[in-house]
């Protein structure tokens, strides 16, 4: 079979091994980059690299900042006696875009899950406590995903936080707006049912 | 809205840019691309800017080629006496992989249509006029796609080439191996129909 010429295999190597990038889209992808203005080539593999190095954890909250604290802990508006603690940074712009909310955050970088290996020691679980035992924080907020690692999570910390005397609470689950009831899953309608609010 | 921070949002910028990128696919990239190792990442820099600096035309064919003549001209065992007329370089490689030709190669680099300001000039057709001029060549292959543009410019080339004395053919056109009839487009099979070859 005809092989690629060297440099253009290895960008299809390269570019092969990013989530989502199968072969074909990452071949597509190779013929497209030789095809760019060498300009916008230099500028994609300087995003990249920038990106990598310039990219750090917040000291506070870890969730992703450019500075030592991230802009939300350093922005003086924010109700610094809630704290929501998230599993990804990109669940912090999820948040942030509801605009519903205006404390802080704490991203713990991943959920339970024993089968992965992925013990209390490997989230970001420790500098929770040690934030909260500055006293300032009121309430706890646990947004962590709704699936079986994200509840286990949510019900571990939920334990931990007890003899601390913070408010420790859980985002909703129901039915999303908007949605059918005719097209919800049985499980989202039984949260939903549980957790029905008196009028 | 949550912004996000500014080395993020570049490369997210730029990753989108790219063909078949949409900004949610763009946005997993870059989350993804802060999370691998630093290495990998220049790595991934260096073969974006490698494929663009060190990929050039073969001076012969105009296929992608890491040298001043790509290795399927440089190849004495192939039949200098055919040409096989492609549209991209990407249709080399399919035909290589057919492993059904031993010929040599010329790649127009896009097809005829007007529409999209794309004329004969724009094309290598020029360069394979002065290939044919050398004489070596007995039959020009003309592979462009099946589709408007590339229909039209092998029907161009056709033209052209009927004065100079070589064997001009084009690819056939027929049911695809292993496709049921029953499926097959109604162009495909008149095609398949009209193409038909006596046993």
């Amino acid at each position: 079979m005809a092989r690629l010429i060297r440099p253009l295999a290895n960008l299809h190597e390269q570019l092969r091994r990013l989530p989502g990038i199968g072969s074909k889209t990452a071949l597509r992808l190779a013929y497209h980059i030789i095809n760019m203005p060498a300009e916008d080539v230099q500028r994609l593999a300087a995003a990249l690299v920038e990106a990598k190095t310039k990219v750090c954890l917040c000291r506070t909250c870890y969730n992703l900042s450019d500075t030592p604290e991230c802009s939300i802990c350093a922005d003086p508006a924010r109700d610094k006696s809630t704290i929501c603690v998230v599993e990804q940074p990109q669940d912090v712009m999820a948040m942030e875009r509801s605009r519903g909310y205006k404390g802080l955050y704490h991203v713990l970088h991943g959920a339970l899950s024993p089968l992965d290996g992925i013990g209390p020691d490997n989230l970001r679980i420790k500098e929770l406590l040690r934030r909260l035992q500055q006293g300032e924080v009121k309430e706890v907020i646990l947004a962590t995903n709704s699936n079986v690692e994200g509840e286990a999570t949510a019900a571990y910390l939920a334990q931990l936080l007890k003899p601390l005397g913070v408010v420790t609470s859980r985002i909703a689950h129901g039915l999303p707006v908007g949605g059918d009831l005719e097209y919800a899953d049985e499980l989202t309608l039984a949260r939903a049912l549980e957790n029905r609010l008196r009028l």
